[in-house]
Order: structure tokens, then C-alpha cells, then sequence
């Protein structure tokens, strides 16, 4: 597993494309997981996610960061409280505690690197309210897919 | 510094392209670094290095792995005893302890993102014994520079 080919279109060897979320408590659509570099020496995860045309993913936010790179089409992101353009090779920090959402634009995916620490705490869900305060954000409120 | 835009051919708005290696004490040619991501909250370091044509990274090997996905050019890259041809987007682990240098191909740049440990050792330079071993494969003699 030293070297792993690129089989084209953000595939490569001997690397399972994943559902999204085990848990099946959050909301998300047409979206996929590779996870490309994990291990025991490793301080980190690092993962690719791919999210179809129409897809998106879960509106949430964690004590993690997360270190992100565009590396399939364009889309859009939140950011606490503005949405984004994003392009291909655009580099994106999500601080902690921040609610983030990706989705592509257009027809064609928006895939992305994302790593994070190895040892990281869970993903928190939007409540009421804060979807509330989220939406009091006119940008925001159209934006957002729960 | 949440979003920073990718400016084209693998340079980004805030981050500086730095000298490879500081302390002057290893052998590389014609090779940049630039620091993508790293924080207090971050357990590991994002670069993108990128060598140009005629140019090569230091011939080392450390007890932390690499991870690495090519992003620019195409290029071959020593892991051990072997030389492996490496193209856009595959994937290198760069395991603990084992000896390692990436060239570029033709007359292009060969760039590629490295994930590290934030905490993590440093780089072991080849003795004469180690090259005397490294040598006695003749594709490794034929491919290395120090």
C-alpha cells in the first residue's frame, strides 16, 4: 500500500468508496467517502469526499478543525455565518465551532481533501434555535439544506 | 485566513513560497515548500512541495511516514530499494525509517501535498555505508542524487 494509482475521476486503488455517515442521525445527500491515509503512526485522517450534483453535506459543526482543499469541481460553503464561492485548489479552514455545509454547483461534483486529527471529538447538530439564528441570515437561510 | 484562493499553477493568496530546508545541511536542487495548513489545534502539517525540472529532494529517511498525493507533473520517486513512476493524483505513503527522494519527469514541475505529524522527528541523512547499501540496487544507483 506504499503507492496507490489514481484510476481517474478522484478513484484509486484499493480504496473503498465509503457511505458518508454510519450513524444515520444527520441529514445529508449524494455524498461519498475515501478515506486515503490512516494508520497508528499517523496523528491525522486523510479523507476525500465527494458530494454529487444536488447533494450536500451535514450542516453541522465540532470542536475540530478541518484543513480542506478543492480538488474536484466548485461549489459553495458555509462558514458560521457567509456563504463562499469555492473553486478547484482552494485551500479552506473550518475553526472549530464554526457551522459548515458544502455543496457543489452546477452539474458536475464538488470533491475535496479534508484531514482533521486523528483524535477529535463528534459532529454537533443544528438545534431549533440555532437554526433559528442561522437563518435570521438571508444568504444563509437560502443556502442551507437540512 | 479561512478561505485562500488558489492564484494558478499551485500558488495560494497569504502563503508564501519558502526554501525547502533552512539548516543547509542536506543535498536537494530547485525544490520550493509552502505551508498550507498548520495550527495549535492541528496534530498535523499540510505542505506542497514542488521540484523543478532537473531538480530533486533530499535523499532522507525519519521515523515519522508521509503522506503524499502528486498534484502537478509526474515524476519517480525512490521508497526503499525501489523506484516507482508517479502521475497526477496517486497516492504514497512514505513509510517510517525507509529512504525516499522524488524527481520529476520531463519538463515539468512535479508538485505534490505532504501530510506530517506535527510532532515528529528529524530527517536522517545517508552515511557512506547507507549509500554503499542504497547502490548495490542499480536502479537506485542510476536514479539517486545527493
Amino acid at each position: 500500500m506504499i503507492l496507490r494509482s489514481h484510476l481517474g475521476d478522484c478513484r484509486w486503488e484499493k480504496t473503498p468508496v465509503l457511505a458518508y455517515k454510519q450513524d444515520g442521525t444527520t441529514s445529508f445527500r449524494d455524498i461519498t467517502k475515501q478515506i486515503l491515509f490512516e494508520g497508528a503512526q499517523m496523528d491525522f485522517q486523510w479523507r476525500y469526499f465527494e458530494v454529487a450534483p444536488g447533494g450536500y453535506s451535514s450542516l453541522e459543526r465540532h470542536e475540530h478543525e478541518h484543513a480542506v482543499m478543492i480538488v474536484r469541481g466548485a461549489g459553495r460553503v458555509l462558514l458560521g455565518d457567509a456563504v463562499h464561492a469555492i473553486k478547484l485548489y482552494d485551500l479552506i479552514l473550518v475553526p472549530s465551532m464554526t457551522w459548515h455545509q458544502f455543496q457543489p454547483t452546477g452539474d458536475a461534483p464538488l470533491g475535496f481533501l479534508c484531514i482533521v486529527n486523528a483524535q477529535r471529538d463528534r459532529p454537533q447538530l443544528p438545534t431549533a434555535a440555532d437554526l433559528t439564528t442561522l437563518r435570521a441570515n438571508a444568504d444563509v437561510a437560502t443556502f442551507i439544506r437540512i
